[in-house]
């Protein structure tokens, strides 16, 4: 049996991470993570005409630098898993068009490479595949022009909005485990919360309540508690969304100690880097996971990282008709190869 | 071993089909393959406000009609895997915000549904999943203003141009199988394929290569020719777009017989109902798969059937920005439970 309760998929054949990737733009890259890294763009158009195609260009570099790192061809690698936030998600399709490798197009809102790792696990534990790239990116400039305004408008910004990060992470997971690799061992499903809040400024509220819901299934359906962990990270809640998270385990009893859980979006920038409430987007999640989390899992300073992506479902249509903003988080657990 | 050849999956614990359900719009009630829907909408707003929420609902109701067809609770079902053409698929998350089920978005463009079962069937033969719910919709109304004009204007379309099918498919597949339920036994995953097409409203020739890719791909990795199956079903290519991959299946020596291939987008309409070359949208396949395929399959007048769903990845800024249009494509095969 491979699963824990209702949403908890365990993996029997835990796939090992065999390279992970992170790439960041400049401004990401002046951030307390700058160090973690693997590559910081100086110019975060990429030689490129446009942002969509400067975005879809890191996507590439990022897969082809972790192909690269881990010494496999993309012919042997039967599935690309991944998603972005662009309509119709054209970052990531476009990317896979020029690398040739099987690919399966998630859309999970900024909680994508999570829910992209969580599946790949699956697809290798399960048998059906030896190794998977697992990625996600997002890009401030195409981001702000689809979602709200063109970066050159120069708008305002309310205090509770977020800044979505110019970044990508990619994993590459297999299922021929060197020894000590890291390990995905378990991954919790979520589901799609909504506490009615319409504030598209406010993506950090939108999503607390999803992450706290797929946190303490994951924590109830495998009889752990956050001690069991080393960290626990959540996807880009930002700082005022990690203080209503925080909140929700207090109003739930779950105990959930202040040092125990970051959030990758209140950890990528310095406040002082004027982001209001912190980083987002799909790329925020991915590379701070590829980065930070796994390079430290790596060096043996953590050895069981429980990372929740989180989400906002909306679209400018949807808001634009009134509808609130639901959210989803999708968890998955990460564990070091040396005890 | 669960894999055969680079992207062909094989269940060794085939899913069963538990419930399948089909709704269509009004025009596409007054199609070929009207009596084969489980609904056809009279009116399709759905008494919503928007368009948006119209097809919102009709997932929900495609879900709800499915789960209650099959005698399975909302709880029992861990995953429902869908996705729609709407930007950031609201028409799918909307709908999971309100069923409970824990969602996995996907985007596969018009082949959404098949890429869900494929997903779906993968998890469930995994142990991952007693049951799972792969949903897929397209509304017309919503894909005319989000990716051409809006309907009020009364733009005309070329002669290649495909209709953007208002319907909705939902398959409940389940690890439980009944005696002669109907199976998911196999998955062909699909690259991305481009040969260049520019032209946003050819919808066909932007996604036969990439159908003719997995379907080639698919019989090569399980030895079989299409004489292996009753019949073999493409997603939304339209008239234009079947007889393009009858040329490239030629042009590639596979042998095809013109009575083996049906596609459904050339099948929804009739050539009088004026939609030019034929239905498309996600919803297209879904319905005509849960409608019409699935239960000539309960029948017995089909036993083995592939289905070759098929997207063409663009979205209007990519189109805008000049860029080409590449199709992807997921097949699933699906056989009768009795010989």
């Amino acid at each position: 049996m491979s699963r824990a309760g209702a949403q908890t998929l365990i993996f029997d054949n835990p796939p090992a991470i065999a390279a992970h990737i992170s790439y960041a733009g400049p401004k990401e890259g002046q951030g307390p993570l700058s160090e973690w890294f693997d590559v910081v763009l100086a110019d975060d158009l990429l030689g490129q005409k446009s942002w969509e195609l400067a975005e879809s260009e890191m996507v590439r570099r990022a897969v082809e630098q972790a192909l690269k790192t881990a010494g496999i061809t993309a012919e042997s690698v039967q599935a690309m898993l991944g998603g972005d936030l662009n309509n119709q998600i054209i970052a990531s399709s476009f990317a896979a068009r020029t690398l040739g490798i099987p690919f399966l197009g998630l859309y999970g809102a900024c909680s994508t490479f999570i829910q992209a790792t969580l599946l790949g696990a699956s697809l290798i534990s399960g048998g059906y595949l030896d190794n998977a790239v697992c990625v996600a990116s997002s890009h401030y400039c195409t981001a702000e022009r689809q979602f709200r305004f063109p970066v050159e408008l120069g708008n305002q910004r309310p205090p509770q909005a977020s800044w979505t990060t110019t970044a990508c992470g990619c994993s590459l997971l297999t299922a021929n485990a060197a020894p000590g690799a890291l390990k995905v061992v378990s991954g919790t499903l979520g589901k799609v919360i909504d506490l009615q809040i319409k504030d598209a400024n406010h993506m950090g509220a939108a999503m607390a309540p999803a992450v706290c819901s797929t946190i303490e299934a994951h924590l109830a359906e495998t009889g752990r508690t956050a001690d069991d962990y080393d960290l626990i990270a959540t996807g880009d809640l930002g700082w005022i969304g990690r203080n209503i998270l925080m909140e929700l385990f207090h109003h739930d009893n779950v105990g959930m100690p202040d040092e125990k859980l970051v959030d990758c979006g209140a950890s990528i920038f310095y406040q002082e880097q004027d982001t209001h409430a912190g980083g987002s987007g799909c790329g925020c999640v991915a590379s701070v996971s590829c980065g930070w989390l796994m390079k430290r899992i790596e060096r043996g300073e953590l050895h069981r990282v429980l990372i929740a992506g989180s989400g906002a479902m909306l679209s400018p249509t949807s808001c634009q008709q009134g509808e609130t903003i639901p959210g989803i988080s999708y968890a998955v657990c990460i564990e070091g190869g040396a005890e």
